[in-house]
């Protein structure tokens, strides 16, 4: 009698497949107020190491970590025309506190652009305070209509960079350096995600920016997630909370501000972009748990066991992120379901027929393939391995994007390819009139991009490619 | 001319220097909304080593970091009687979200004991699954009345843990390894603050506790700041929450639960006990900046400047936390007294005279002294002179707290000494009464400890010392 799989396959229900892992794998759980979730212990040690990793870059380009309250009046976010109507339908609002009723609501921060940019103001006096590069690691709240775990949810967390220069060329800049440097690279590097970088029309940019850069990544069911936005918001928070300074002549200057951010999200993505039917697969250098020392089954003097900690002992000595199951008193053929579920990297099997012939049974979660190692051997080809198997997914990944993006020349031809992928044309021969055609399917421009895949210098330039397709 | 201080004397007007010294090292601002704070980045990269060291501690205890929902349904609260009683005049409300006003109001999570109880309701079945040991690092919202930067703010940062056990004695001992093991050895190893480990008396407890485990510290001016707690939730939360498991005997049981958080009122704790007149003194082994090159002129060849960034960078590579200060567009007194301020534990000034000479001049910050050392030692002499100024720090406050704390045997007697620092004295003869008195005169019995300075087992126990302060 065949198995029955333990997840909906990915072909049948694409969304059931991601909401049974997410739940099977003991990632995250819906809250009890709508659209919130609880992010367990499993997902939350992924997301600390995403967080080392960003932060990390962050610094590296400079800024400096900060935080700003949770709490804004209900007028600075009206300060911004167009910030205020992108984000008044999404927000919470505080009218009582301590038992009493509010003479100003409080808004609960949807992003910080309007309060951080208030002490801006109030920091930034010189030419010499320039630039100033802030980031904070925080929770925000968008009260959306429809909310899944991980891509859209009440309540998320996130890193929101928010930066003054002098000058626009320097803002730009920045803007397109963290884009580059720090999520480009972070998520192809840890998260072995290839990303398109690009930059959103007109109608896709932030609430309040002139210019949004955007990270693509493609999903394993051909539509697109958004992983990370970089915006340039030229003089309009500057001029709205007067952010300005004396400039080395003495003549007062309005500021160009940037903001930009990634979210938990990123854990959606990585599901979708590496899970298969038996799971999730959690790149080697993201995991929280790369490899699992699995004991099949004990003799009497517990002697698997006792092989089994050293070997996790010296892995960890090697700078593997290991654990030990040894929990025999669960069928061993459910714990190996389960840590493949988990989607560990490289799951080591022992059992007393192996120690007694010093072997290992060494299975790759990303091919679900076995080998038999020495026992010997074991400790010396695990990193060598861990990093074949981030490699493997970032070069699966990236055949997948690439096989499943097709150039076209008519919006009814990107219709049709972007039904299974992304579609990439002329972006003239798009439009406004072409976007709201593809509106009318549920596709979107992902992004902009120069002819040979870059970022574009001149949103409004010429000869763009448009690259489009379905989005979460 | 005497120069003016740069900040009101500590003796003159203790808060009046708090403030002040707040503002001036650019540690932090208020927020807009009423009590909130901004953290700046030079007071966030402290936190941020608060929150490391912690954090390692957390995990070698075998917590694991999850998160939680912001947002609380206000019928969670009023499960357990005492909680919403302690923290209803207190919470923040969301009335309206996404345009609509809310069927049930959400309350913004003061603590999260209520809606972690409500998940580990869910998780726990069997005795397998306990001990559960969890922990968030959140903000979190309590409406206070009278509010002051780092030490009670309405939204503050913390971590709080939260555990279920099978039995009262490991919940008991789970309460207590936090509050030595992870609180008291990180406050003293890395804030070199001394403290006190005791339990609060009954009116003291956290609101739902049994027993209320506590580290209190003496500042500057002989006032407590309670700096950590550590509650036995007893079966309260487990009760209201049902949070229960089958026995190994098959037997439906209740858990025991605790809960535990320090938070960003340690940053007023860490100012309050080692700031002096000239600022703050951060304690190296949490400072963001250990040392800092200070060039005092530099010549035509910027040849000092040269020698400044090349020893930073053999510091750094020593693993010293240093920054080079070559701002010499800014009066050398001024900067020097900047970097008082900002209390960096040691100070090398480099001018083109000690470069000449192959000399710095090293300023210890802790007791303003100043040597002179050789160029080619200075890299070697940095890490073992950062480990004396923390011993320093350390030493001065212990010494501090015990020159402060007086013995005596009548609450008159108590009101007197505790008037300049701690008093103690047997808490049979303390009693409801006593603290009643006590508490007339705004002191509070900060904690309840046994003959020998120990937390006492049992907190209705026998023979236990009251510890009498007045607190912020």
């Amino acid at each position: 009698m065949a198995k029955a799989p333990v997840l909906t396959p990915q072909s049948e229900d694409f969304p059931r497949w991601y909401q049974e892992v997410i739940t099977k794998a003991e990632l995250a759980d819906n809250g009890p107020v709508r659209g919130t979730m609880v992010i367990r212990p499993y997902a939350y040690a992924i997301w600390e190491r995403m967080q080392a990793e960003v932060d990390a870059r962050i610094k590296a380009a400079g800024a400096d970590n900060a935080y700003f309250p949770l709490f804004i009046p209900e007028s600075y976010l009206k300060r911004e025309a167009d910030h205020v109507e992108g984000f008044s339908p999404e927000l919470a609002v505080v009218t009582v506190a301590g038992g009493k009723e509010l003479e100003e609501p409080i808004v609960i921060r949807p992003t910080s652009e309007t309060v951080i940019g208030e002490f801006m103001a109030k920091w930034v006096q010189s030419y010499r305070d320039l630039p100033l590069l802030l980031n904070q690691w925080a929770n925000v709240v968008r009260w959306e209509m429809r909310t899944r775990v991980f891509l859209r949810t009440s309540e998320f967390l996130w890193q929101e960079g928010h930066t003054a220069h002098a000058s626009q060329l320097d803002a730009h800049e920045y803007a397109m350096r963290i884009l580059r440097d720090v999520y480009a690279d972070f998520m192809e590097r840890e998260l072995a995600m290839p990303v398109l970088r690009g930059i959103k029309t007109r109608r896709e940019r932030f609430a309040g920016a002139i210019n949004t850069l955007a990270c693509e990544a493609m999903m394993r069911d051909g539509k697109a997630l958004q992983m990370g936005t970089s915006h340039e918001l030229g003089q309009n928070f500057a001029r709205a909370f007067d952010i300005s300074y004396l400039d080395d002549q003495g003549a007062q200057q309005t500021c160009w501000t940037t903001s930009w951010g990634v979210s938990t999200r990123m854990m959606g993505g990585m599901i979708m972009c590496h899970g298969d039917d038996a799971g999730l697969r959690v790149p080697p250098r993201i995991a929280g748990t790369q490899v699992v020392v699995l004991v099949v089954r004990d003799d009497e003097n517990g002697s698997v066991s006792a092989v089994a900690g050293r070997l996790a002992a010296e892995l960890r000595d090697a700078g593997v992120r290991v654990r030990v199951d040894a929990d025999t008193s669960t069928a061993f053929g459910r714990r190996a379901t389960d840590w493949e579920l988990k989607g560990v990297a490289v799951r080591i099997e022992l059992g007393p027929r192996d120690v007694e012939g010093g072997e290992a049974t060494v299975v790759r979660r990303d091919q679900r393939a076995k080998l038999t190692l020495a026992l010997g051997e074991v400790v010396a080809r695990t990193p060598g391995l861990l990093e074949e198997i981030q490699r493997a997914l970032f070069d699966e990944a990236e055949t997948r994007l690439v096989d499943s993006t097709s150039a076209v020349t008519s919006v009814a031809e990107a219709k049709e390819a972007a039904a299974v992928g992304f579609a990439t044309m002329p972006f003239d021969a798009v439009g406004e009139a072409g976007e709201d055609e593809l509106a009318e399917v549920a596709l979107t421009v992902r992004c902009l991009q120069t002819a040979d895949g870059g970022i574009p210098e001149d949103p409004d330039g010429e000869g763009l490619v448009a690259v489009i397709g379905r989005a979460y």
